[in-house]
């Protein structure tokens, strides 16, 4: 099934942006009357029918506006210092999207191999994945903030900050508590500092553990994002 | 830290095959007298100094042999088809090493994309990853066998199959008991085909969802494997 992505979709007639219509009649070949599905990255998908398959201007018809099997009760956020690699950045951002995140914060720490984003890039990659797992939302991503920025904007929900430490025992799939809304600090390459752990603390966020393997920033990140999605499944 | 994987590790002097000792000495530029870790990848990891700087045939001396801290009591396999891009199998292979997993059993069923895939490399990724994580064992994997030969293997565990099917509601959280052994396949990018399905139930494997979202085929195996994982380490 294709899916295209149309921010301002409605039910009705609408015309395709330059790019998407390319895709559309160039790429894929589709001609009038080919029917496909369209997601409007905010919690909506459409039927839709190519009316006009013109490699600019493409018109689609759209019907059946209905809720994405991705509406959540709760809201997952990860906030994460982009790696040195920027692979393994779009990697989990690939990943994330398709388990289920609502939004990712990037942010600049003490030790972080990278200060500056791609953000554009990266959410091509998050749109890539959207269309690809038929989800109806497109996970927020802004721009690199300061970490220490970062750390004092409210958040309505459990805090968690991960990072490699004999000390912390507690396991962030103890402490989550289902159908809460969870914000999760992924500690950068070069790990955070004890100032910045400190500040962490300071605003609330609690110390845990990812478990016993010592994971790669981006995995870490991934793990954290399906902990709290598996909490929210399970039954028994 | 840095890590060197030697097979035949033991306690006392051993001599590095001549790639290790290349790696060591020319590229890390280690000197006599330089001390790292060693993993036998069967459960055993070392201290160890080096004791001859030598760039072929580096000598190195061992001690404190100790078991790693991924021993655990229950045993995980994964199987998965290869996928049509290589990168995407060794995505999977990285993250299962780091997050844990025995081993990989490569099948190849009726809508496979790829029937061969080239182990060696496959098994060079996981000792990277294994190296890079400081785990004691290095998961097993072997060629890309015949789906219906693989689900008539003997197994002493939980048997799973995993793909998309709207009439599958149970869960594999739900249904993995802790403890327990588990091998988990899962569906191929052109997913299994009816006969493949009923053959893998005729031999004891219970159909089991991983969510809703709809996952890539490397990304359901790290769910899967993640999920056996997180249910092992939960306390509550």
């Amino acid at each position: 099934m294709n899916v295209f992505y149309l921010p301002d979709a409605n039910d009705g007639m609408v015309s395709f942006p330059e790019e998407e219509s390319r895709h559309c009649v160039k790429v894929l070949r589709m001609q009038a009357g080919d029917r496909f599905c369209v997601t409007d990255g905010k919690g909506s998908l459409y039927d839709a029918e190519l009316v006009e398959a013109h490699p600019k201007r493409a018109v689609a018809c759209l019907s059946n506006k209905r809720a994405g099997y991705d509406n959540k009760t709760f809201r997952l956020e990860i906030a994460i210092a982009p790696t040195k690699l920027n692979e393994r950045t779009e990697w989990f951002l690939e990943k994330a999207t398709e388990i289920g995140i609502d939004k990712v914060q990037l942010f600049a720490s003490c030790h972080s191999e990278r200060r500056v984003a791609n953000v554009e890039r990266f959410r091509k990659v998050m749109i890539a994945a959207m269309k690809q797992s038929i989800k109806s939302r497109l996970p927020e991503i802004e721009d690199v903030t300061d970490f220490n920025k970062m750390v004092q904007q409210p958040f309505d929900g459990q805090k968690f900050i991960a990072w490699i430490d004999d000390d912390v025992t507690d396991l962030l799939c103890d402490k989550y508590e289902k159908g809460q809304n969870a914000l999760v600090l992924i500690g950068p390459e070069g790990d955070f500092s004890p100032e910045e752990v400190q500040l962490a603390k300071d605003n609330g966020f609690v110390p845990v553990s990812l478990g016993e393997a010592r994971l790669r920033t981006e995995t870490a990140a991934v793990v954290a994002c399906h902990t709290v999605q598996l909490i929210n499944q399970m039954r028994k």
